[in-house]
């Protein structure tokens, strides 16, 4: 068994002055700062929670310690594979980390035997995640169920999440009814799988856009066993509100439909968490998918996948044919051990509590501008105003006037536009509904804004707004000019 | 226009005395240094080649100054989106790097408005992989073609690519033949699309095991129109040789099927490659899949796919629906940049010498050992010997001291595993065929492999064969002593 | 004139379609991202104040930057010196940063033709430092000197400064007046430069050790024009509280003797900051040497000075004959704009807030062990509580129990101490003074302790004692019973 | 005793099922891997040798897991000190490394109680030199000596040299002989130190420049007890050669006057070691000071200090009052652990056989302009050749011309130059003589430079002499024109 102790190792067991010139005490004290850190780890590993959070120099040498365990790393290592983790750059040799991926061949989420460390990290992750998920969000239905940490983005991973459905399904049911949510990523999952997409539309009541729950009843009705299963959503921009995912899943459980829900960034909502509780105990959810990104603020393209049936989440695993990268996890790993659970549930804390003000100070803006908030109860996340005094030419100015004086992610969305998506036709593309009667802009007051953010974005609203009436006006007297002049000369 | 050259914010434009501790002729110096550096980017871009080699601090600088460009590196950058790039952990933010990923929702090949320094390090590495191929590897097809870079593995990519050519084909056409090599993967890429699995099966030709080409006609006429297309492979373990792709893609160019190409880790070698564009020129190609990790010796988790159709090529970036993690295209920027073209040219050339060596090696150590080299033409990357002297429970033992001596990557193949993946049984699991008649054990010549790794290879190898023949003697040695002792005591 | 903006490289001046994947709308604003970034640097040079604090990616992309200017970086750099910044490791090409030192051969303050970023970054470091000083310190006195940054420890620095005022003054001027304060460095670096050390005897006052001036008074009549300098002290262990330099600069500005204030960490203390201010103003001040991790908290190692004659400081850089090691001056770049001078105002501020808690604290454990507080107004950073009930061997042992139970940084005193210097005798070496008269334990309150700290820092403590009392009171009770048995044997 | 073995951490000594899902034997084979790793360090620490070569990764775990021993990364760690390695920058933390510096107030080369990691580092470090000193340059007098390594440049660490001998000696000697060699950087430590510095002058042999040893003779004879020490050099621009210290060390040895040689690249000159070991063998030699990189290819700002007695040595860490930066150690730990001693003995190899092709380009450049080789022999670094057909405008131009053309290193000489440094007052400054009688260029065959690099140098300094030349006749045509049209306009 090949054990090695650092202690032994540094001061000699056989050879008393290996270090004379260290001192013992000196030592003794070093070493315990090393087994602390390294107990850390296996508090993580037997407890099955995250440990507090740790400093960047701990947490870096765990990740160290960790990848040394991998084959390549191995001083003594001769690779005669196809596959080896050889790097050709001394600068990727430097950056270290996860070169040998994660997974089997097969299966994502099996243990890499050239990979010991690797595999460790990924353990790690998936213990991270649900403690966060069970405990900070109150998941209680993951206690007999576990969470697939994926490196694909939401829409892939919702493809792979419709294909295993498929495979446990009949030959034909090859129709997938979606929620409409206008956004690109999540028709183009179903379109990619080669499913026939069925449109289930929704319903304008107020500002807030809704699914029709009785056209989705309708729709299961008229294709029957034809259908897989359903997609629902519960994070968009307004004024889409999230769909009452308890009553669509008791639905669906009545007709023993499958249900996946795109819960993109939804994680950060309470609302939306407590919604996803009611759900899974009383209706049916299949798959769970949340960006990892959106939620967790680590760099974009990884997805966790849950659901009350730890077998099905497993199933999806083995969807993944092949051995992925290993950044995202390793992203995650540090993230998790250098935020903890603590600091998630604080950073979504500071959204819930940076809402009012991110409200008030839009309200301000549009009533500023003689527009108003929409109305959309339910979506805590996204808010919009009206842009009812402009042009769609001028929603078009605004839109990239915004994204030049560096305010990204806002939505401009005017009226009636249509678009093509993979050969289905949308009316009024951007809204979610055929036709919402207004143009208006949407903002998100999502997981990460700061105050000052907040306070910026009013500023900077109010400026562009202003700055296109005035264009405007500018424009009109020109005009007016114009036209005097004319009826001057014709008068002469 | 936002100009801003850094030469007169250094010097200051107005203010002379800016800098006035630095002489200017010191500054000018250091400022033609960073003008030569960023030419390089320039003469990719505008010439479509890769630049030569660069050193280390010079790839960072470039990167570093790319990714300045996305947007939430702007120092005046306020975020109003669901995903505004934003990084909980210090750790990340100090590593930097792509955290915006790559594409768009919807198309992972799109210009992504949020990451426009992330867009062009997509576009150099796209470029640098197109010249490699185009004049390294001499793929003439490619001159009025492209490539995609997908951060997926082969398994992943070759679902992509069969979900795509499935979505322009015939409702009906839902079965693919696969050419049989006993790999994980590429079975449950096409079992996770739901396609129905054909296996297509091999001839044993001598040593060497390859697809029976009659038995694809015969299933080509059995199958009809519901063959979605036809997936081989030219990089296998041996016995299994690369498939005769020349011959096969004239049949389903014939036969109007498509045609899609598991090449792995077939860019290393010039025969696969000779034969890749015979191929192409002379029969039907879709798709070429290629793992990047295994050709050009970056971290795993990516995958190439090309072909002579530029459309296809395209339409399957679309079939990614989303935003993806940027790691795979960082890393093969960085490796692009330090090793270049003539840098790989290298490391693929000194691998075609090492095989001589490696082989003559590989024979001293089965000859020694009473066994035979498996004669396997067509295969230049992965060898094999018999085991014809050892048990299948001494072949299991010889797998697992293997690797706790740290070799890893070989394979030791017993007769008469039975497997069942996802539904499909094979016979004689490991080898390609039902039955091969003897046990082996195959290693592998891969790029990146060293001189001294050879002969430490042989040298490992022979010690474990040599210890488990002795093992096997001592216990029938024992074996014997007790039945003399048992003898004498019926004797007594 | 070798101008190349970033713009035109991108998008191709003469070449439109350069880089035509990319929208120019996504390189318009990326760009501007690059430019505001320029801006801050611009800001700095030509306003000469820091900028505020900027996020890490921004601040490594200008490091970044700064470094492609020096000559090791060109792309066409041949060196043909015996000194090129050539480096064998590629693990430090990778990691990059200032290779070339700083400084030139006679002067480490002078521009280095080779590296004209790493000057840069210099310039940047001793703008920030200084605006610091004088804007949140209120060093007036700056306005028309400047400050001195050195890759050397105190009291390195201390010695370069010693022989600076050497150099310009008389031959016979040997001798060095130190105000005995019992910490090593100060009294080394005296005897380093061979100069003669007259200790200067403290007194004490009430619990508190300070400089008698009527002694230093004396000793200045006794050695006349032999002395060259005194040493003052202002940051120091209690019970040794900073020195009344206001009153000394009076009196040696008066007799036209140099001074030289060993000001280690003194800059976290408002108190001695004033103080710093009046010494200039009324009396004479020539250096004052402060520690740049005990201040700022960067790592181990450098130094600043500074003082109201621009002069005397520009010549102490000539004393330092040759280029230096960039890394602390790089640390300090990077520290300065992370942090920002806000930021350093906000980290002494919090120091100064968590006094009043760390006292109490101290307090609690001091009166809780039957001891108390040392009375030592005038010291706001180390303070300390008596050990009169315990012995000398147990103040040894309570120092070791501390250290190895990761309380760092305590300092136990204990009565009775010889030692000797470099060939100088102390008497009571600790604690500044041939007899306290009581042991004691020391511990600061210094920049960067948390709160959570002090608490610990309590309950460790405390725990300590009570241990060392237990173990007392054990052995004591063995020793009883050991008395009893003999004596009921002498009884038998 | 704090032990912990990373083994029983992952697999759990009481707990079966700590990391159950992943299997023992990837486990075993990882630990297997981490421990070879350890026994790396442990053979260097046991066998006081280098191990050979390590890739990067292997490194960076050593290097992590020894930081991992500081204090300041003890998880349990409080700090109650005014010195505890905290640190304000979140990228300085993420970096990590050597932040509570090395050695003890007092001594340099004392170990540090809160940093037992960095310790480790030192001491590595010192056996990785001295190994290499010993055992490739046959430096046998260490065999009973030591090394110091310290993070001053060679002036600093000269001046060093000096006071620790000046402390050992008579009051009076304050006299210290120099052997001219005009670099700045070495008569600046002896003034920096208050010394008084005698110039020996030199004589010219041919071309070459070397002491006068018989004026040395004189020199000491005038100046008798006051002498303090000599200082030779080993390392020197041509024409300048290596003083021939074996004999001046004979003198130096029967005289008892002190001897200090100034290495500072040297170690890279087989030529130079063999007579450094005779001078230490048959003379006096007490301090030999190397810059680490000039020889070792690190990051400037680093010295060796070595001789034949252990007590000199050792005396001169004192000399360093205080704790120094860890930078310097921490890359000479990299760059040992992965260059190793045989890539040392390459790198010094590749010079020592570029240097034909080296003259030779060299020498063509000046046949090709009408200038010749100056004869140096003795030196075999510095090479140079006349500049005798330009003025020294000219030659001024030449400097300027290289050096903004990318070519660094060179140094034009143009005669008669006056220098005052310190106060001291220089003939023929550049030259190392009072009046050499030509101008002339010198270039380095340097440790580190490439084949290509000699090329290039050729080209660029055959182009810009030409381009003087050209000017030069451009310029003289005009005037003759000018003079012509004068001549014409007198005429008529």
């Amino acid at each position: 068994m090949p054990k090695q102790d650092l202690y032994s190792v540094l001061v000699g067991s056989n050879d008393k002055s290996t270090v004379s010139e260290i001192p013992t005490n000196h030592l003794r004290v070093g070493l315990s700062s090393h087994s602390s850190l390294l107990s850390h780890l296996l508090r993580t590993l037997s407890n099955r929670t995250l440990p507090p959070p740790l400093p960047p120099t701990q947490i870096l040498t765990l990740l160290s310690l960790l990848t040394s365990l991998d084959t390549q790393n191995h001083p003594l290592n001769i690779g005669c594979g196809e596959r080896e983790a050889r790097l050709a750059s001394s600068i990727l040799k430097v950056r270290g980390g996860l070169i040998h991926g994660i997974g089997r061949s097969g299966d994502v989420n099996e243990m890499q035997p050239k990979a010991a460390g690797s595999s460790v990290i990924c353990v790690v992750v998936k213990i991270g995640v649900k403690d966060i998920l069970q405990n900070s969000l109150n998941f209680d239905f993951l206690k007999k169920s576990t969470v697939t940490v994926l490196p694909t983005c939401t829409g892939l991973t919702l493809l792979l999440c419709l294909l295993t459905l498929k495979k446990s399904s009949k030959k034909s049911s090859n129709k997938v009814l979606w929620c409409r949510i206008d956004q690109k990523s999540c028709v183009k999952s179903i379109q990619s799988g080669g499913f026939e997409l069925i449109i289930v539309p929704t319903l304008k009541i107020g500002d807030a856009v809704t699914t029709d729950i009785d056209a989705l009843k309708a729709l299961l009705d008229t294709h029957g066993d034809d259908v897989l299963c359903c997609i629902t959503t519960t994070s968009c921009f307004a004024p889409r509100i999230p769909d009452d995912i308890i009553s669509i899943s008791k639905i669906l459980k009545s007709k023993n439909v499958g249900h996946i829900i795109n819960n993109a960034y939804g994680l950060q909502s309470s609302h939306v968490n407590s919604m996803m509780v009611g759900a899974v105990n009383k209706g049916r959810v299949d798959y769970v998918v949340s960006s990892l990104d959106k939620n967790f603020c680590v760099p974009v393209g990884g997805a966790i996948v849950f659901g009350p049936d730890k077998t099905k989440v497993k199933e999806l695993g083995k969807m993944y044919p092949g051995r992925a990268n290993g950044r995202v996890v390793e992203d995650m790993f540090i993230s998790l051990l250098e935020v903890g659970r603590e600091g998630y549930e604080e950073l979504w804390e500071y959204r819930r509590n940076l809402i009012p003000k991110f409200i008030k100070t839009f309200e301000n803006v549009a009533t500023e501008n003689g527009e108003r908030m929409l109305k959309t109860e339910g979506n805590d996340i996204s808010f919009g105003m009206t842009l009812s005094n402009f042009t769609n030419e001028e929603c078009g100015d605004i839109g990239s006037m915004l994204f030049t004086r560096a305010l990204s992610g806002c939505r401009v969305v005017p009226t009636g536009v249509q678009k093509n998506i993979g050969g289905s036709e949308f009316e009024g593309f951007g809204s979610s509904t055929d036709d919402y009667g207004v143009g208006y802009l949407t903002a998100a007051c999502a997981v990460g804004m700061k105050e000052r953010e907040v306070e910026e974005f009013g500023k900077r609203l109010d400026g562009v707004l202003k700055e296109v009436v005035k264009k405007r006006e500018k424009k009109k007297k020109k005009e007016m000019e114009r036209k005097k002049k004319e009826m001057k000369e014709i008068a002469i």
